[in-house]
């Protein structure tokens, strides 16, 4: 038994508004963490953070210190054999969620620092650890409650069983091939045409076949940029364009079909996030074009019934907004079960880092084949971590160090920590 | 014009957990308040406040110290002219949220308390400035987008201007008669069947003839309970359920086939806040039984939903988990367009001082009807309030004094301040 002594958190941020990188229709951020460690008496260190846009990280860091207490003391083997519903349904502070937003983004951070540290205990990184687990104990630790009208613990346990079915010819070949993804880095919001065609351009001449733009600008700026880069990176390239919840349902429906002439893959974030029933319109409009969404879908609840109503496409979890490793298990099963891709949402800091494992465990598994499946990948701020993702000719290698490669590296949060460090002086 | 000049934040909270009021299958609660106040150049102090559940109400209260700075120095004129969007669109706080949880109810506090402001320098009650504003100004502060496709900013103009027909008859009639409510004191779900019975017996001889109870235990005590209570209240009381999430999907249209014996008018919450789907299927399942709920629903875009699916047939719109009066204003709206009854959540800490001004606004200028119109009441912590509510054989009495009634008294935030105030001492 391992057992959590006690616990810190760092409120780091990186100072990137300033430049435009990550800016879309609706955020323009300083891309933060909320980083938690959790020391151990086996003398591994958890970590686990979650992703912030800058303000607004002083309150996850406090929910943080409201939720980390309620683990220290209890051993990592008994709190990853169950739900984490001593944080998800605390009688008092699930009021402000419930499952949702701050609260719900640092119970994220909590959990995943609890799994990290039992993968490093374990000597394996997560994705391994997770595709080794019997599935009795992945089951285990799933919430059913909520989800069960759409997937119930047989079920999940059909799927994980069946999982193991060519998981070693699976594995072989990732090692072998690395991890499809994409790129975002060619097309925010906040870039110059000149750029975008720049970018476009380099990032087709390193072997990227797959790119993400932002829209949700006004229409003719999207429709100008759209044609760049597809001029740029060809018709066989996927153009996937992001909108980041700016439209109503029928403005969405609208510009999609004048952004259609560039034969987008897919319409991320066509409109608000907890608008089941509008992403359902928009995907029958605008099919054959595939509606995306995930990477601020509050919980499990949202996406069961994103799958349910047929609304989504591609399905996009983030690691670390809903509430870590056994929510976003919950979430690959719900897709494996309504056989729709993940394609988790990664940038940010250090989202690619984690969602790599995800990726991979849900391919080896869960879902277990690549049809349609990527990674997103930013080529932002990989160097503060100490084991940072690679890629090579647009795909993930496989990572093999122990733990979910969270692990910032020290100067890195002496340097950033905000507001005393030095890059905010 | 009135400017913001400064603002201050308290964390009050009331040690009612060890009592089980407010006890259910999800709460234990210290009921609590996240207060607000605003001073402005004009001398009157705006109030707002969001109620939470004990723990946690540090996290809101910080989430309000990074929304108010945003609203000092500007007008109250100026900022109930328009949506709040400084506080719901925040290009890096929007982040941690978008529009739900911990920053949602603070935004709903910081915003009441503006609205509370403007009504006081009015010097009139918040139903009666609401009710007597012109109808293009309504408008103009509710944020339409993510729910124009249901309705419309033309669709909102109609509404309120048909709601002015008639008003000055209502207005006579509810000073007359007060509006219709119901109480929840009888049967929390962490007292005995003793106190249940005595309870339901005091509230019918008090002139009570709709009741509330808690279900959500193990099946067979809700049955018992409920057998108590109908037994007490007679054939002719209304009986409502709430269940307060804790049900899946199946296990709600279970519980409630089995409950139905006992006429329940409705059930509320029977399940996740998040789902739609969820609430439709169990709509269908248990009709005539209405399912009701609303008051963890995170935003507008929630209710447009559970409307646009027939999912409930009661709106229990929250006053303050929401962006405060503008996004209030927006679901009153929508049930008006649906043709659903609102039937406010209260209770908790001065949420029945905020909604009898909504429910009173509602009926004079929006829903304009009081069928099936009930404002809750809970029996607790009134005497905090310098404007507390005034009941009468079962109905509110109209509030008279300006503002939102949500001024506390001074001793009673020096008395229950946390952690420094004597009654934590």
């Amino acid at each position: 038994m391992t057992t959590i002594t006690g616990f810190e958190v760092h409120d780091v941020r990186f100072p990137t508004a300033a430049a435009g990188d990550g800016s879309d229709s609706i955020n323009r951020g300083d891309y933060s963490a909320t980083y938690v460690t959790l020391s151990t008496d086996a003398g591994v260190t958890g970590t686990g953070f979650t992703f912030t846009n800058g303000q607004g990280n002083e309150i996850t860091c406090d929910c943080v210190r409201a939720l980390a207490p309620l683990v220290v003391g209890r051993s990592i083997e008994e709190l990853t054999a169950e739900p984490p519903r001593a944080l998800t349904a605390h009688p008092q502070l699930r009021w402000i969620g419930p499952e949702k937003g701050a609260l719900h983004m640092a119970t994220g951070a909590v959990v995943n620092a609890i799994w990290d540290a039992r993968a490093k205990v374990a000597g394996k990184p997560m994705w391994q650890l997770l595709a080794e687990l019997p599935t009795d104990e992945l089951v285990s630790c799933v919430d059913f409650r909520h989800i069960d009208d759409a997937l119930t613990p047989a079920e999940a346990a059909a799927i994980l069983d069946k999982g193991r079915d060519g998981l070693d010819d699976r594995l072989a070949q990732l090692r072998a091939d690395g991890f499809p993804s994409y790129t975002t880095s060619v097309g925010w919001l906040g870039y110059p045409d000149d750029k975008v065609r720049a970018l476009s351009r380099q990032a087709y001449a390193e072997g990227w076949r797959a790119m993400k733009m932002k829209v949700g600008g006004p229409i003719e700026d999207d429709l100008r940029r759209a044609a760049i880069i597809r001029a740029e990176i060809g018709p066989d390239s996927l153009l996937m364009m992001d909108a980041n919840q700016i439209w109503g349902v029928d403005e969405a429906i609208a510009n999609m079909t004048r952004l259609a002439e560039f034969d987008p893959y897919w319409i991320e974030e066509p409109t608000h996030p907890d608008d089941v029933l509008g992403h359902a319109r928009i995907q029958r409009a605008v099919a054959p074009i595939r509606v995306a969404t995930g990477e601020v879908a509050a919980n499990r609840v949202i996406f069961k019934q994103l799958l349910q109503a047929e609304a989504i496409g591609v399905m996009q979890v983030d690691a670390c907004r809903v509430a870590g490793i056994p929510e976003v298990l919950a979430e690959l099963l719900l897709a494996a079960k309504f056989g729709v891709p993940v394609c988790p949402h990664a940038g940010g800091v250090g989202l690619c880092e984690l969602v790599q494992h995800l990726a991979i465990f849900d391919y080896l598994r869960v879902g277990t084949s690549l049809d349609g499946r990527m990674v997103e990948y930013v080529d932002h701020l990989h160097e503060h971590f100490t084991d940072p993702v690679r890629t090579r000719d647009g795909r993930y290698l496989v990572p093999e160090l122990p733990g979910y490669s969270s692990d910032l590296r020290p100067e890195s949060i002496a340097e950033f920590s905000f507001p005393g460090g030095p890059a905010w002086n």
